[in-house]
């Protein structure tokens, strides 16, 4: 039965296929190897019922399981080889090891430990970044699953024995990189760079530090004068330099291996250099070189827009934002300066277009931000399978030349460099989890944090690779976990219909983003608007319009531009369209969000039957506290579906083609 | 120059019409009756410049000022007479001689005291009640000047001095109860009725008292188990009505004279008779018996409705619920049970019809609420004279028969016992007043507390003539004060016309309440819906919709029910019209949405216009404060405007017969 703490490291008895030797010999490394050979110790007595003795390094003539440093594999890398006798899992670093064992775990938890199996994995990108916006006074920004793991009323305070269980977890799916607190670094967040706070800030690293995650602390681009004595933060004021440079050293001092700063700078409130006529280049490459002597990056985030909008001004486009702001500065940044760029111009809408920032950058850092946690996609009370919509992100070809066999997909981008070509180096998303026994609020929403690691290591990977995997890994192999897996599959394609149609996004109650508010954004200061008439929604972002769809390569704008061959759940977004717009199936486009919005709740409902089914099957506290959620989720379906439905139906008098009951 | 602070009891040099004289003979009374004398003194001195001997009563043959008790009489009355070397200011009670005392000092200061001049005035009702929403954390539910007067951090935190000036405020315009907590009783302020909290309720009494004023506490209903030991809080269980009975011992133990207790009970929330299958007499009643031994009274609040609707469901009506919760009660109260009813069937909007519980309760005592504080009428940010929505409510006629010359309007019911008909005891209203410096946040918002009080004591004043009282005592008589004038009587008009039009209410910002937000309430489960869609707008009201309009006499339910009979100012409240209704002038409903949208935005500019024509006549502070309200007005206004135009213009496609612009 299903331990939801454990998540998708569940004790059980697996019949091996091969036989398992008793005996580890384990190369000596550094601490990280150390963790290694526990945890594939303590995994073989999880899976498999008995305690291998740990022996060092011994001729590879002897049976055994063989942790095995080898220098000719690249970084973090592992390779696993199967014999009559032997496992055999090496890797060039600690890292490499660690990944190894847990992957060997996962294959022996699904039976597919087999002789002669062998195995190479190189994790596409080098940085596979998690967001904790957890605040110090211990609530999460966009968190749903209780308070933080990190902070209790203004100071450091964490279980030490819960956070090593979360590092495994992490590190389990190959994550390397962590920041510890919200990127809106307020009140006593400011003073995390203090010594006040450091010492504890120490501790925490040095748990993460054993499964291989390096921290970065988030900072406040006005620290020299909210927390220093200068009247200023002006980046090219060379006191400023000053003052950052020591705070570093100090900060460097208490924790070594800290990865760096991540800002978010003149983003919706926050200080940054344009408050000094400078530009973030100049605010990113000051910080770049406080920390560079001592090894450290600066992740720096895009989501630089104007939050100050007035609804009657038509020209200005918010989806531009990104890439007007930061295509200027191609170049212009400093080695050690990476670029954090939300995957869509919005701001993880259900759908939206790549934003096409990727693909245009080619002498800049930067790394995709996605969101794990569920901001707009259902709180971790609807259940929302996320890697469905980042495998169609992964996907997007940024160059689309028809021409030509060659992809540039994003996810042939990661952390690969190609010539004349954008390298997206990895990733960041902010986390799901919080202090609920199960992690993630939604015991589903498990399969969420698992598939991000998953992701970053592998962008190659299909949402129902992801889905079989974290299915097996959970409930086993057979009729249960395939039944949760078409549960998983089928619940984003449902989210997506019963919310906001087609691309047009911001149909959701401000502040909470929760639940329908259809015109919560359309005159608000956000810059978000659908200007929904009684003939026609949607921004025209073609050239006739505000021309956003001449940020993409000429094929993609092409394609985005013609509304015959614009990706149909995306039309909304380019186009301005009248409710009779054909589609293709042949219905107008007031009849599909009718016919969505119906099928969304209707796809719901039947995911919560297809649960009820798995009653006797379940442990009955995962079995009710998702069922529980799956109820509240009906709700929220069907007031996404009626009042969608209702405000079309009353912007036009026309009624369903189907008869079905639509509100007046 | 005025000195916001002092309010309508300003310093001020005037030239008396008649000689005063300068010895005060004073009966000796209670201690409002000290009060009062100390009152008149430095009140002369206030306005005459001179300090008045006080001496002990006198032969009425000397020349002086006399304060005398007169048991002909009615409670809280007065007489002032002014003869060639008296004046004479008589009551049969030291409340009376305090009000008298006030009104000849307003009589002074507005140079209306004559040689001959002799006034009689008897309070319309003899309840004039603030309630005070503050909260024990210090805040005020819907306050916009300030922290609360009373509260701090979870305790009581007043300085004695302002506590008093405030008290001399309020018995200046015949304010004589007042409720000092809450009516959402949460928290700490459950804890008021115990001893922890009650000796410093005892000393905030104590001021009170020296003015007149006699307390309420707000208890919520569930006390005896979220206070008390009791499993239950049901009315009906002999446990419950001891614990009251004990409670209430304790209580007057420490504050002899409390008025009573204010209850909101189920309601948005607040626990109540309904939760153990009562009626709400029941509820009442028990806690009547409980306080009646010490002569206190119940003041129950009528503000219960189903605040879980659903919008679907176009039969429920929220118009309808206190009425319908109320009416089939009317007789089963005890006689110290008083109804605290909203004066509409909503909440305070800008334009609702007077409940119909007024003139329909014949058995039972109650009093009508108003709402001094802007919740929905611009937050103390936007200026909105309220004397002129409270003078069409006193005007109101609940028989209306154009048979009879007799008047039925409620302010000839007030306080006024008539043989089958309504008796208003009195009003109460939530305050606006706080911390701030001046009171009320706007400077010009001081003339609504002023109103509520002149009004509680003689509702047949017009806003004109409240407009002209507070002007003089505020700015003196002159230019300066007649231009003020003229922008308070022009406020309120202007403010209605950029809001939700027509009387349809609520298209204000949800939680808020300030700004559009034309759909906010569209959806929620509040109620309040005006279903706009392309062709109509409102909700039918007459029988053939919800039958609102039959809960009115005869006559009124003729006149709501007939659209070319309804005032067109409630208009959209009674009935949903097509855009194209035409109207008393002519134009479409919707021509006239558009006209009056840019008429309130103009006519605010205007008022700030007019505001700055003032500012070499005003004291700096004073101008200032009150301009930077006015540009946040514009912007307020601005939005409003153009939102609602913009709003029905996309649901329409027809523009301004004016070409005015509306933003598409």
């Amino acid at each position: 039965m299903l331990k939801e703490y454990d998540c998708w490291l569940q004790e059980r008895k697996v019949t091996a296929k091969i036989k398992v030797p008793e005996v580890i010999y384990a190369q000596k490394g550094g601490e990280v190897c150390a963790t290694a050979v526990r945890e594939l110790s303590s995994g073989i007595n999880r899976l498999l019922g008995f305690v291998p003795k740990v022996q060092k390094k011994a001729d590879l003539k002897n049976s055994g399981v063989f942790l095995e440093f080898d220098s000719y594999l690249k970084p973090e890398s592992f390779s696993i080889s199967i014999t009559e006798n032997q496992i055999l899992i090496c890797a060039a670093d600690d890292n490499g090891l660690l990944y190894g064992v847990f992957r060997f775990l996962f294959l022996l938890a699904q039976g597919k430990i087999t002789h002669g199996l062998q195995i190479n994995e190189t994790p596409a990108s080098p940085l596979r970044m998690i967001n904790h916006w957890d605040n110090f006074d211990g609530t999460i920004e966009r968190g749903y699953a209780g308070g933080s793991l990190f902070y209790k009323d203004g100071n450091f305070d964490f279980d030490n024995k819960r956070i090593e269980d979360y590092a495994r977890l992490l590190a389990s799916t190959g994550i390397n990189r962590l920041s510890i607190n919200n990127v809106n670094v307020r009140a006593n967040a400011k003073l995390l760079i203090t010594e006040k706070y450091l010492r504890e800030a120490a501790k925490l690293a040095a748990i993460f530090r054993r499964y291989g995650i390096r921290l970065f602390i988030s900072i406040n681009f006005g620290a020299p004068w909210s927390l220093g004595k200068l009247e200023t933060a002006d980046p090219l004021d060379e006191r400023v330099f000053a003052w950052w440079k020591e705070r570093a050293s100090i900060i460097y001092k208490y924790i070594p291996d800290l990865a760096g700063f991540l800002v978010k700078a003149d983003s919706e409130g926050e200080p940054g250099p344009f408050q000094y006529e400078r530009t973030h280049a100049d605010g990113a490459n000051m910080l770049a070189k406080a920390v560079k002597p001592f090894g450290g990056e600066i992740v720096w985030r895009c989501f630089v827009y104007n939050c100050q909008q007035d609804w009657r001004d038509h020209s200005f486009d918010r989806a531009r934002a990104a890439y007007d702001h930061f295509m200027p500065l191609d170049g212009a940044f400093l080695e050690n300066v990476i670029l954090q760029i939300k995957f869509g111009p919005y701001d993880f809408q259900v759908r939206e277009p790549v934003t096409p920032l990727f693909g245009a950058l080619l002498k800049t850092r930067h790394v995709m931000e996605l969101q794990i946690t569920q901001e707009y996609t259902g709180h971790q009370i609807d259940l929302c399978f996320l890697p469905h919509v980042w495998q169609d992100i992964a996907r997007f070809d940024i160059v689309n030349n028809e021409n030509t066999e060659r992809k540039f997909r994003i996810m042939d981008l990661i952390g690969k460099y190609k010539e004349g070509l954008s390298n997206i180096e990895g990733f960041a998303s902010v986390v799901n989890v919080g202090l609920d026994n199960n992690w993630t609020g939604h015991t589903l929403a498990q399969a969420n944090l698992y598939g991000y690691g998953r992701l970053t290591w592998n962008p190659q990977l299909s949402a129902k690779e992801i889905a079989q995997e974290w299915c097996a890994l959970s409930f086993g192999e057979g009729e249960t976990a395939k039944k949760i897996e078409d549960i998983l599959l089928n619940s984003y394609p449902a989210y997506e219909k019963y919310n906001a149609p087609f691309g047009v996004c911001f149909m959701v109650t401000p502040n909470s983003h929760y639940g329908p508010n259809i015109e919560g954004y359309e005159f608000s200061r956000w810059g978000t608007y659908h200007r929904a008439d009684a003939n026609a929604i949607g921004i025209d972002r073609t050239p006739s319009g505000t021309g956003y769809t001449e940020q993409y390569s000429n094929e993609n704008a092409a394609i985005f531009r013609d509304a015959s061959r614009c990706p149909e759940n995306l039309i909304l977004f380019f186009h301005r369209l009248r409710y009779d717009f054909k589609m293709k199936n042949g219905n107008t486009l007031l009849q599909n969000i009718y016919d969505t919005h119906f099928e969304g709740y209707d796809e719901t409902f039947k995911m919560a039957e297809d649960w009820k089914s798995l009653k006797d099957s379940l442990q009955k506290e995962v079995y009710e506290s998702v069922l529980s959620r799956f109820e509240m989720q009906l709700i929220n379906a069907k007031e996404w579906r009626d009042q969608i439905n209702t405000y079309f139906f009353r912007k036009t008098g026309i009624p369903d083609n189907k008869n079905r009951k639509i509100f007046p």
